[in-house]
């Protein structure tokens, strides 16, 4: 075993190559909010395709409707377990405001759309990122009886993230979304796990 | 404001490098529980000596009792909400693994001390990781009391964990721990928020 290194060890989140050649494919602002989290499912989509991570997309926007940061699902490939869409957008986003809280103190409103809706972990993530709403498309309960986990979540989480003042809207193309991961299922994709996580 | 430039976005996880010369000086197997939960609550300690970010320290250990990966909270310096102790620990230890399920589908051990019990987003991510037990210091309570958030979780979490074969070891060291975030806190240490997230 090599020695413990803490000097030396590091884990860089980085898209895959495609990401960007389809987010120029995109218009500078997305008005309608139903668009916007078809980036997400697009993306989600895409990753498959490409053989690149997991079938979960996620993607950030300002309140202008500009796609301000996008995400896969890099568990796999990066062999990293944090690594869900919504916390590689999350990341990104961050990145690119050059800080921890998007909202900048409740001075900017940003959007996190999710092909699915968030498992516990990315659930958690939400309220310390500054995002102010979260748009979903496939149900958890969608991605459980696809085989997915979700991880054990507050049943209320809608109204836990409502009371922190980030609204949730759900069920937007759903069945888009939930297109994307049965048929990543059905052609026998890895449903990866640790114990059984998604 | 600059294009999505989705490929030139990325976050690179990376420790500070007192952490490095700190670990040179721990033996190279720590065989009681305690002891490596120590090492958690001084990298707590150190992370706020240093002034390299907030007062919470992590620790992955091997089944053996060798540091596998330390981790500090990151958030202020590096501008990311997702980068709390735990999280850094448990990327850096599947890095260095090179597998994002540390227990390798049961067949490894890892153990993760926090100096203080998960929030939200960290509780969500532990099963994820394959780590097969939790060490803690200081109570969510106690992070709560000083001002800290631990977010929305589940009430029972140590249950919850628990059923996913997870075992939960809490409260040891539990003044020691509390002791570096109130101290952290009395000199005016910024516990920052987006809406308020530890």
């Amino acid at each position: 075993m090599e020695p413990a290194g803490s000097d030396t060890l590091e884990v860089t989140i980085r898209l895959p190559d495609w990401v960007a050649a389809y987010v120029a494919t995109l218009p500078a602002v997305i008005p309608r909010r139903e668009n916007r989290l078809r980036v997400a499912i697009e993306l989600a989509r895409q990753n498959v395709a490409h053989g690149s991570g997991g079938p979960f997309g996620a993607a950030v926007f300002d309140e202008s409707g500009r796609l301000y940061a996008p995400g896969v699902n890099l568990v796999v490939p990066l062999g990293c377990s944090i690594l869900h869409a919504e916390m590689v957008a999350l990341a990104l986003a961050q990145r690119r405001a050059g800080r921890f809280d998007l909202s900048a103190g409740g001075q900017r409103r940003f959007e996190l759309c999710a092909s699915t809706e968030p498992c516990a972990m990315c659930f958690g993530a939400v309220p310390w990122s500054g995002v102010t709403s979260l748009v979903c498309g496939a149900r958890d309960a969608d991605a459980r009886d696809a085989g997915f986990d979700e991880g054990p979540k507050l049943q209320d989480w809608v109204g836990a993230l409502a009371e922190r003042g980030i609204e949730v809207v759900r069920d937007l193309l759903r069945a888009e979304a939930v297109a994307v991961f049965r048929d990543y299922a059905a052609a026998g994709g890895a449903i990866y796990n640790a114990g059984k996580a998604r």
